[in-house]
């Protein structure tokens, strides 16, 4: 059979089962959660196997050590997986809920129904756990998975699709709600976005390139996360103690996550007595620093940003600050370089606060809080398929609800139009 | 100035534009809009003398009756334009509502503001009316808008254009915050819906085939109403007589609108008291009927239903019946042929009324109604862009809260991450 047929084949199966899941009970669906959780847990051989055969081959193929650790199901991370399941097991269901409802002149009651999207397609590289997590959060929310991990895992999600399968007999839901894509064949990843028929949206999770690329090519609604350019403004007459406390911990607590700030601002007002304290901090963090002019005429040692650092994720110890006038140089600054992810003013003007929420074009808009907060978890979502830097449907962490949509529901008692 | 250069030159003034909008107040947005209601008002000669220019010109190209009976900028569509624009003013504003406030365990405050999305691009075809009614949605939820109507009624679009001008203006808003596209370079689309850089989402007005071909081009997502294959299903011990007023007015109301039935399921218990009497009243009507084969064993009068008819957007008075077993085949045949737009049932029982509710994969699902309720002034939106047969972002009617965003807000009090 080959790849596009097969994929067809997926699909058309993801389609049929998606109507029973969409319709099955609360009940069904987090017995399914748990019946995995269990299969899991007594297949911890047979899954340490498969993921020493993919580690083998990667080992034998030269794969990057970030890849290789990240590719690895350790005891501790087969854990975290059942963890995982039993939490979204206790989430609350999005589906069903019915709100909004109004009566309308003509006598009709209208109202809005969360209802599953239907068939949710997974793209993401080579951790084997968003297996099972972005599985279980597509169920949860009544939707149908196909999922397409990275060629690397694939006799590791071989042996997971197994216990998911397992799972999913066990509370009589059909197979074909969570189906892997078992092939290596990049065409594969090609056919699935471009299946609108049988595939409602794409998260893809991974790298930018894997995003960009696959955004460029979809026919199907792409939920994506791009980069975090993520910023700090130190208003004038900000306390400066919250002012240091922030700005170090949304640059140092972690590096490598999209809401690390990457740019902090600085009103000049608070430059002088500010950028020492701070330079010191991070130096102690081992952060680099690259200022703009005014910046380096208080901060001598740091290296010159060039345009190109307003716009860059590091990922790194590497820190871009600018001096400027005030709000309206940051609000400017930050709706220019953004990448409309998380930015953070610390301030004590309540005016000020309020038009930084209002006027800064982010998903996540804060006041006096690190940006590191931007996160599902943080933000009581209770779990997290990622974060959206789109406009459009889900904005920000995105949880179970943001794999629902909502329809319109109207009862009547035989209104016709007239 | 080519036409790239041009529409490159029309987004970045748009997209600079709507932070101003989107920073404006309720109260000059609405002043904007009355504005332009008055310079309408007192344009009257120079919009009929630009009307009177496309006329002559569609007339000597030779365009359908139907094409110039909408291009005409009547007296009687020039007040209805100006009654619009006093509606809208009149609606509540959408923007800025902060809702779902939550604290969290870290002490932060977490909720969702509403926010315009930025830059909308309309796509629509020669109504003139068209250009007043989007533009003054668009500003009413606080965007900048692009529009790109007919360029049958480019004349007639240059005339209103300067009215909006006038009333942005007034209200001491920039006039880049609606833009009518001044050029009949069909290029100029291309470019408009390529540019996501400065456009965030295009919603395109007019028939299937402008709006296939948009969105298979699209590199910006787009609000996108396809065809309306709308299904009454009259259940098993459905009341007779509103069966047959709500199928009645379901067809018979107005033929040539998306929320029109084009199918009508009638469960087999209730085919042969029921089709006798439909079949009377919609030839009375002048509705043409193509059956299954158990509708024309009972009515033989009726014309033989092929696979194409249950997938057809008729638009006319024609009716495609279908006898079903009851709810699982009429479920069925739904979820396999309906365009996901509006379906109903009529039945007297609650368990499938719910059934019908959950089930049916539809943007507006309702029990006892006719779909022809399928309609944003119906739902009491106030207002209707269009009807979305999308699952993301905004489904079915779409009033001003579907040009709008929700964007996660975080007060803090110099909380860290730890």
């Amino acid at each position: 059979m080959d790849v596009d047929q097969y994929m067809a084949e997926l699909g058309r199966a993801a389609r049929a089962a998606s109507r029973k899941v969409a319709a099955s009970s609360t009940a069904t669906r987090n017995g399914a959660l748990l019946a995995t959780r269990d299969a899991l847990d007594g297949a911890r051989q047979s899954l340490a196997e498969a993921n020493a055969e993919d580690l083998a081959r990667g080992a034998a193929s030269g794969l990057a050590a970030p890849l290789m650790d990240r590719l690895e199901l350790t005891p501790a991370r087969i854990d975290a997986m059942l963890e995982g399941l039993r939490q979204v097991a206790n989430l609350p269901d999005p589906v069903g809920a019915i709100t909004d409802m109004n009566t309308m002149p003509s006598g009709i009651q209208v109202g809005r129904m969360r209802v599953p999207l239907g068939v949710i397609g997974i793209i993401y590289e080579s951790r084997p756990n968003v297996t099972v997590e972005a599985a279980s959060l597509c169920l949860k929310s009544g939707n149908a998975t196909i999922l397409r991990g990275g060629s690397e895992a694939l006799a590791s999600n071989r042996a997971i699709a197994a216990c998911l399968a397992e799972g999913l007999q066990a509370a009589g839901l059909p197979e074909a709600a969570i189906q892997v894509v078992n092939t290596a064949d990049r065409a594969a990843v090609g056919r699935l976005i471009t299946m609108p028929e049988y595939v409602d949206v794409i998260v893809p999770r991974g790298g930018k390139g894997l995003i960009e690329r696959i955004n460029a090519d979809a026919r199907v609604p792409v939920i994506k996360h791009l980069d975090g350019v993520c910023h700090v403004y130190i208003d004038d007459g900000a306390d400066a103690d919250m002012a240091v406390a922030i700005a170090v911990n949304a640059k140092t607590h972690r590096y490598g996550t999209c809401n690390t700030m990457e740019t902090l601002l600085v009103a000049a007002s608070a430059a002088a007595q500010l950028l020492p304290r701070l330079e010191q901090a991070y130096t102690a963090a081992g952060v680099e620093l690259r200022g703009c002019d005014r910046t380096r005429a208080i901060l001598p040692g740091a290296k010159v940003a060039t345009e190109q650092d307003w716009r860059e994720e590091y990922l790194a110890p590497i820190l871009a600050v600018r001096v400027v006038g005030g709000i309206d140089e940051a609000i400017d600054h930050i709706n220019t370089y953004s990448s409309l992810h998380t930015d953070s003013i610390v301030t004590r003007d309540h005016a000020r606060a309020m038009r930084f929420l209002r006027e800064v074009d982010s998903s996540s808009v804060m006041v006096n809080a690190s940006t590191r907060f931007a996160d599902g978890f943080e933000y009581g979502l209770g779990a997290e398929i990622g974060i959206s830097t789109d406009k459009l449907h889900a904005r920000g962490p995105v949880g179970l609800e943001g794999l629902t949509s909502q329809k319109y529901v109207v009862f009547g008692e035989g209104q016709v139009r007239t």
